[in-house]
């Protein structure tokens, strides 16, 4: 099954929408986005499967998710390490950052070295609100994705990639294909030129903001958070 | 596995540092909380035994939690009601309310009068914080939840009950016992005296405060918000 798409544009409309006369606070989105992100990683990649995930945070809402996921991913027993060089003095993810200190989860400054030693990553660098060019400090973590034989699971997108068109022609993320992509609440047109393990998340969408923005509520199952989806070839 | 409890007082501290030097909003912890709550009714109450969940929410944070767990109900394919007579004005009750109509969930004023066509009932009217008399309206649902036939899951207390000393010796809910209750974080003193199917939720206790308090860590599975765990006899 393949589901509809959301342009960049409508999926910034829809956030605005669920924190403005949907009464979301972000602190509420952004727990239940990451909660999807940690529900993902464990079904592609289980604890027995290694412990040790490296999880690449941006310096945006993708970036929170990450934060988020990070510490759900400690309490099912994971060996989280978080990458999060552009911290921005934001409230929200300096508390989100103080949850993970008080975890002792490792903070590393050296996303390529730490690599070295673990055995999933989690890219939340970039997400829908992505456009233009890769800069230092990731633009290096892009090109360790795109070259590591340790698999990927990205968060909105896959970093780098134009939320619209998929990946660069050339340059940074061209070759980028992670193992895994998670979309949140809905897949955005990208989703096309991505050839992996698909999962939708974000089981939070109201019916009224699906019909409104022309979207799929996907059937999850049980009380799963995040359910596998196809993707349109 | 019988777990140590937490007494009223500790439990409150406990909220008290979580939303100080743990960094955690009340929105995150509410919104954790509700969630272990609707997979805890979903545990024993599949959608399949029957899809009309009547949810009564108190005034205070025990409320909020059955807000929370009614949204995700809504959203695991159940047809929650709430029965929340007590609105407090405060902001984040507020929000949380909005988003369950902007879900078309139907209020009741009427408690006694929905039961009857109800399958399962969330009691989520006091918490940990509870002490003394119950006064009005909420005498008569605790009347309702104790003569009634319909299984009832409560939220971190049976409504009533005192929080170290179990069923009140007479009046509204001396005989009142639920068949389900989910402990959030840990057990209370009272769960000597309860005899049903007993949860603990809330996978998000630092093992430093679960060490402060001399709680433990109940042994969660997979990505599982809660784990059914025995009481001491």
């Amino acid at each position: 099954m393949a589901l509809r798409t959301i342009s960049a544009k409508n999926a910034a409309a829809l956030d605005k929408d669920l924190m403005s006369v949907g009464a979301y606070s972000l602190d509420q989105l952004m727990e239940l986005a990451g909660l999807s992100v940690s529900q993902a990683l464990y079904r592609v990649h289980p604890p027995s499967k290694g412990r040790k995930i490296l999880v690449a945070c941006g310096p945006g809402n993708n970036g929170g998710d990450g934060l988020v996921a990070a510490r759900h991913l400690f309490h099912y027993g994971y060996q989280p390490t978080v990458y999060f060089p552009k911290k921005t003095g934001n409230e929200l993810y300096e508390r989100l950052t103080t949850q993970l200190k008080n975890l002792d989860i490792p903070f590393t400054e050296d996303f390529e070295n730490m690599l070295k030693t673990t055995n999933h990553v989690i890219d939340a660098i970039f997400g829908f609100s992505f456009s233009g060019e890769v800069r230092d400090p990731f633009k290096e973590v892009i090109i360790a994705m795109e070259n590591t034989k340790v698999p990927v699971l990205s968060v909105d997108a896959p970093s780098s990639w134009s939320i619209e068109d998929g990946p660069p022609e050339s340059g940074p993320g061209a070759k980028f294909m992670p193992a895994t992509l998670i979309s949140l609440t809905a897949p955005k047109p990208l989703v096309k030129h991505f050839t992996g393990t698909h999962f939708v998340g974000g089981r939070f969408l109201p019916p009224s903001v699906a019909e409104k923005y022309d979207l799929d509520i996907p059937d999850y199952k049980g009380v799963d958070q995040v359910v596998e989806v196809g993707v349109s070839k």
